[in-house]
């Protein structure tokens, strides 16, 4: 069975952006109201951080509800994972998720400098350097014949897609125009010449873009 | 977490119809070119049946994707399992599926005839009669936490929606016109009353009905 790598429910502007340029602890994606993004995950009933009972289980459902089946690791750029820059002062960061983050598998953290995995709950961070094939190499051992996540940023969605490692992509673009920022494409059809695409609307609001491999 | 009770990637024609009135042995649908109706579940990735690399992974393959997703037991209606009619007159007849049926968990088949329970692989089929709930009550319990399809024909789930045990549904609605059969709905508005509703078309040409309970 071939191991896809695979990103899920990544979330951007109708103007391709994802995230403010100026990241903080206090807003981990650099926006004002970043829910504006991806409010329309919120509103699934499998929506991994929902507390109360209800939610929809309409189209949004199926993508929300994917997110983790048949996945067994997540690459995630180091801005997903924390606002730090450089060197890792201590280790008393351990992401933005509390103690129960949602992965559930091992997540490789790409960084250029060195810190000791650590386990929360059951997902185990590790943190790697290396070029993108040698990440996935390891990931995809970690994933035990299962797919792997390729969780964002852009910067590290862009940097699979030069290296033309991604197999499939599901980015939801949601009704807002953000203007600057971090921006994962100028244009959805940029993609057109590597992947097949399917573009299907969602009664919500959001814009489900589905892309795999030629 | 709540069972639900689903039915998954369930086929009619644009017309309502699932299956031809004279199911045979040689025609399990009762149908002329039953692929009619499901030659897009054929054509993604995910179909159990595959043999074959390659296949679509856009929007279709998210349903034939979700058929196992957290489903732990099925229940089917006895013309589903085979084409007899009445007592079994021997234990011979193991499903339409060969030795590798594309269940891998419990499945109950409703009839009113006793036969002992048999495996195939990593499916065991039982054989059970009693009202709807008592049935759900017995697969639910198989299913050790995790959901049951509802798997048809016509018959089975319209028995289920009358007896109001049926939390979602997903009908692919393929574009044909059957004229006679065994109809679903004359109309996919006929749910609306108890569920809530959205219909998204798929390049393919086959519309998705998506239901879950209001």
């Amino acid at each position: 069975m071939t191991q896809l790598l695979r990103v899920q429910n990544f979330n951007v502007s109708r103007d391709g952006i994802a995230a403010g340029a100026d990241q903080t602890l206090e807003r981990p994606f650099g926006l004002d109201r970043p829910e504006r993004l991806f409010a329309w995950a919120g509103a699934t009933a499998s929506w991994p951080r929902r507390t109360d009972p209800g939610g929809s289980r309409g189209l949004d459902d199926y993508f929300t509800r994917d997110f983790d089946h048949n996945i067994g690791a997540e690459i995630m750029g180091r801005n997903k994972f924390g606002p730090q820059r450089g060197p890792w002062n201590d280790d008393a960061w351990r992401g933005w998720w509390g103690d129960e983050p949602p992965f559930h598998t091992p997540v490789f953290v790409l960084t250029h400098h060195e810190r000791p995995s650590f386990t929360l709950s059951d997902t185990t961070f590790h943190f790697v350097g290396g070029d993108p094939a040698t990440v996935l190499e390891r990931a995809r051992e970690a994933a035990r014949g299962k797919d792997v996540r390729l969780g964002g940023g852009v910067t590290t969605i862009r940097q699979f897609l030069d290296a033309d490692l991604v197999d499939t992509l599901h980015i939801a673009v949601s009704p807002v125009d953000l203007g600057s920022g971090l921006r994962l494409w100028d244009s959805s059809d940029d993609l057109l010449d590597r992947f097949h695409r399917e573009v299907v609307p969602s009664p919500s609001g959001v814009t489900h873009h589905v892309f795999w491999r030629r």
